[in-house]
Parts: structure tokens; C-alpha cells; sequence
């Protein structure tokens, strides 16, 4: 199933969540109504996507939009800033590394984003060129939480996963490395464009064998795939978790595989008038102007 | 004005809050109980606070409290991960450096903890042994976004803050060092005691004159002074509040001074059975055990 945020264009205001069915959204709401925003229903668990599940079979939902009547939104706000990983692409360190002697980390490098820089499908990534020459992308798989848990071991790590999406990780290169910590660089509004859409983890044979393709303009500057990934996910919510509470609806971004604008010689930034396209196999395409 | 949140031990377990007055507590209630917990009222701004203290002047204020009767908690959960400041002192800097050359940084150094770190006033902070030898802490004037704002001057930053408070930026050494990006070392569940109160920026004359004192089982740790701040208040909003939205209840800790733990030769971390106390001039004291 895959779950989208949205407003309908010829309508009021409401944001509204549903889910995809073909070239319709169903529209979620009684007895569901009792989860305004798709954060409330994943915060619900697994009695509220079964009931969600059965009435999408008998077709009981009947707010329908076609999906050319929709503005998708980024899916919700996470409790929490968004857990992004550094250095999970073994080539991706190493482009990041220049000609520099460069050693794979050994624990996973974790930084966040607020959530006050996501942004939805087809909204605009600001250049801020007051405050950097080097803005750069990074297309990731994004891992969504659907359940609590603390000391969360590798084994039992998917039980509190709810499903995955897309998030671009943009970056102020030149901010990341004069603030040192990463953080700066990478949280400027509108540094964390993110779905368009979550699909639920039961439709994803294998997350680790997802195609992760970042063009820009059109050109194809990342091409990797989910296989080599340093940490797994499930290693990844076992490091997290350790004396860590993880919740339903925190996002974890697991990290960039090569091909940033950094990674090229001269370095490929982007810039206003720009289109950042990531496309990941099963998910879809996340798209953002850069202005 | 000095505000609390807390619970009165003999009644039910209703989580209040309210202002203190003398050897009492005011629990705030009509008209101003749209604010049902003290980041609403917050966000509420000047109109309700200049409503509040009204209330408090003409003694219409009625459920009242002795501090004898409450127990207080963590003031309240802020709406993004709290924003910490690393290397802000000098002396500090020069301590964890150890022997090595080591510069001053041209640029504050930001990462941040998650809300489910923080804990109030007389709880626990955990040890976790099985995760972490080198358990530390940082004794830290926080400050109380009030406004929402982007792109701040220093010159009007003070416009923006709401009050302050004290933070304990616990900290696992090892953590901190092998993940290389502060955050998994500083954000275990319990690594953020917070309060025990939030004092209204109008009370205290100025913010970079208080004391900051860290006892550990009584045994002066750390001894140091908001003037000693590399980057001061305004500078710190003003840097981060470039290309970021920040919002009304927002928190920064603004870094800490020389003696911690791991500065000491050999270093004095803590473990359980002790009690960590940090003193902010014009605050108070915030008190936790480790467990």
C-alpha cells in the first residue's frame, strides 16, 4: 500500500492524507477519522492499517481523487529531527574523500535535520547564494519507524519499520565543513525535500536491493544501489536504538551513495533553475526545482 | 517570572504548570487556559504573558501550591531537537585538546540532542555501563526561543528569546569519538536534564554575566561565567537563524566551560550513585542523580 499526503486542488485548504490505487487516491476517513494525518495513523499501529487494508478491498472508501486533481505534500512532520546517516556508501566516501587516504567508518555516522527543512514533490529547494557556493544533493532511501522501541536488536529490526520513501539530503557543503558538525550545512529550510509518497514496508520484496538514481536536469549523477549500503537497515535501528527510544513516524535517512555534485572534479553544485530528480525502484520519483 | 511545571503530589496526575511566587506556585488555569502546558503559552507570546502577569499583580490567581506540595518536572518538550553548541569556551576547548595544538572555531560547532533525552528535575540519569565508560557531564545555560524568526540579526536577537534555564549536556565520551558526529553520544534517553525552571529573559539583567557551576557528589567541578562565551547569545541566533526558521520554544544550549569530566587528568567521569548539581546564577539549581 502507499500512502500520500495532499490537498485537492479544486477544493478548500485541508490537507488531506490517503492512499494510492491505481490512478486514484482514496481518501481516508470514516472510521479512520480518528487519524487526521498520516503521523496519527502510523502512530496507530498495525489494528488501524489492518481495518485501512480491509476497506480499501471492499470498497468502502468513496472520496476518490484522480491524482491529476491532487497536489501531493511531504508526507507529515516527524516527532523528532530526521536521523540521517553520513558515509554509508563505501564510494561515497571515497569521492568525498578526494585523493586523501580515507578509512570506512566503523560506526555509523549520525547527524539530524528539522523538520522545519522538508519540503513535498515539486516544491522549491532555495539556493540561499548569500550563504553558500557549494549547494549540493544527496538522494537517499529514507526508513520510516512504525513502532516504539529501545535496544531494537538487528534481528528483530523490520517488525518497527512502517515503510520507506525518498529523501533528498541537500547540503551546504561549505556550511558542513566551517560549522564542523555536519548539522548546519544540513538544515537550512527546505534541505530535506522528502517523499512523494511512503510505501508500506509489505510492498518492498527487499530494501536492500533498490536502485537509487539522482539526475539532475536530466543527467544522471547518481546511479547506486540499497545492496551497498555499509550499515543495513536493520544494523542501522540496532545502533540507533541502543539506550535510544525510537517512535513511530521518525524517519531515518541511511545515507548517499556516490556521485554528489562534490564527488566530480571540477565539483557539479546545483543552482537556481535546476531540477534535482531521485528515483528509487519501487518507490517512485521525487522531484524539486531549485530556485 | 519564573515558570515550572509540575505535579501536585497529593492530587491526581495531571501534569500543571504556573509561576512561582515566594515559598509558592501558581498554577495557571482561566483565562489563560488555552495554554494547556507552558511551550503553548510560549508560542502564545507577549499578549499572554502581559495577560499572566496581570493575573499574578492583582492576585486573582487562586490554586496555589507550596513548592513543598509539587513535584516539578522538565519545563516541556521542544518542538525540534534541542540545539547544542560545542567548543564555546575557550578553556574547555584547551581541556579536551589534551596535549595536541588545537584552534579556537571560527564558526560555532551545532549539533543536537532529541527531546526523548530530556528529563526534569531529580531524575535519573542512566549510566548505561553496558554501553559507555566514559559517561560525562556539561553543565549549560540554555536559552528559551520566544518568537519565531529566520535570518536574525544579533542586534534584535534578544527580541527572540523568551526566558532561559539550565541544561545537562551529558555526554558518552566513547560514543562521541567513535560515531565521529556528536549526536549518538550525546543523545541517549535521559542525557538532557532540563530545568528545573525557565526564567523570563526580563529578570535577569544580563545573560552573559551568570555564574555556571557543576558539582559532582558535592566536589566543585566545573567554575565558569556566561562572559567567557565565544560566541555570545546574539551571535549564536544569529548564526543559526541564517537560511533556518527558528520557533517559539526552541531550545540552544550554549555550550560549557572548563571541568568536565573528561578534562581532568586522569579524567573524572561519573557513574552510578552519583549526583551531578549545576548552579546558574539567577536560575538555580538543577539536581539529578545517575543511576
Amino acid at each position: 500500500m502507499n500512502f500520500v499526503t495532499f490537498k485537492a486542488t479544486a477544493q478548500s485548504d485541508n490537507v488531506r492524507w490517503g492512499v494510492e490505487k491505481g490512478e486514484e487516491i482514496l481518501e481516508i476517513f470514516d472510521p479512520i477519522s480518528e487519524y487526521p494525518d498520516l503521523l496519527s495513523f502510523i502512530r496507530a499501529g498495525k489494528p488501524a492499517l489492518e481495518l485501512l487494508n480491509e476497506k480499501v478491498k471492499n470498497g468502502s472508501i468513496t472520496t476518490r481523487y484522480e491524482k491529476s486533481e491532487v497536489k501531493v505534500l511531504a508526507p507529515y512532520a516527524p516527532p523528532k529531527n530526521i536521523f540521517c546517516i553520513g558515509k554509508n556508501y563505501a564510494d561515497h566516501v571515497l569521492e568525498m574523500a578526494k585523493d586523501q587516504a580515507v578509512a570506512l567508518p566503523k560506526f555509523p555516522v549520525i547527524f539530524t535535520k528539522p523538520y522545519t527543512a522538508i519540503i513535498g514533490q515539486g516544491e522549491e529547494i532555495q539556493s540561499y547564494p548569500e550563504l553558500t557556493q557549494q549547494l549540493d544533493y544527496e538522494g537517499e532511501l529514507v526508513v520510516i519507524i512504525g513502532k516504539e522501541g529501545k535496544n531494537i536488536s538487528a534481528a528483530e529490526a523490520f517488525d518497527y519499520v512502517f515503510g520507506y520513501s525518498i529523501l533528498n539530503d541537500v547540503t551546504a557543503r561549505d556550511l558542513q565543513q566551517q560549522h564542523v558538525q555536519f548539522f548546519k550545512g544540513k538544515s537550512l529550510d527546505s534541505f530535506a525535500p522528502f517523499g512523494p509518497r511512503i510505501v508500506h514496508r509489505s510492498a518492498i520484496e527487499n530494501p536492500h536491493q533498490l536502485q537509487i538514481k539522482t539526475l539532475v536536469n536530466g543527467e544522471v549523477r547518481q546511479n547506486g544501489t540499497t545492496s551497498d549500503m555499509i550499515f543495513s537497515i536493520p544494523a542501522l535501528i540496532e545502533v540507533i536504538s541502543r539506550g535510544m527510544t525510537l517512535e513511530p513516524g521518525d524517519l531515518i535517512a541511511t545515507g548517499t551513495p556516490s556521485g554528489v555534485g562534490n564527488g566530480f572534479n571540477p565539483p557539479k553544485f546545483i543552482k537556481a533553475g535546476d531540477t534535482v530528480s531521485i528515483e528509487v525502484s519501487d518507490i517512485g520519483t521525487l522531484e524539486n526545482p531549485v530556485v
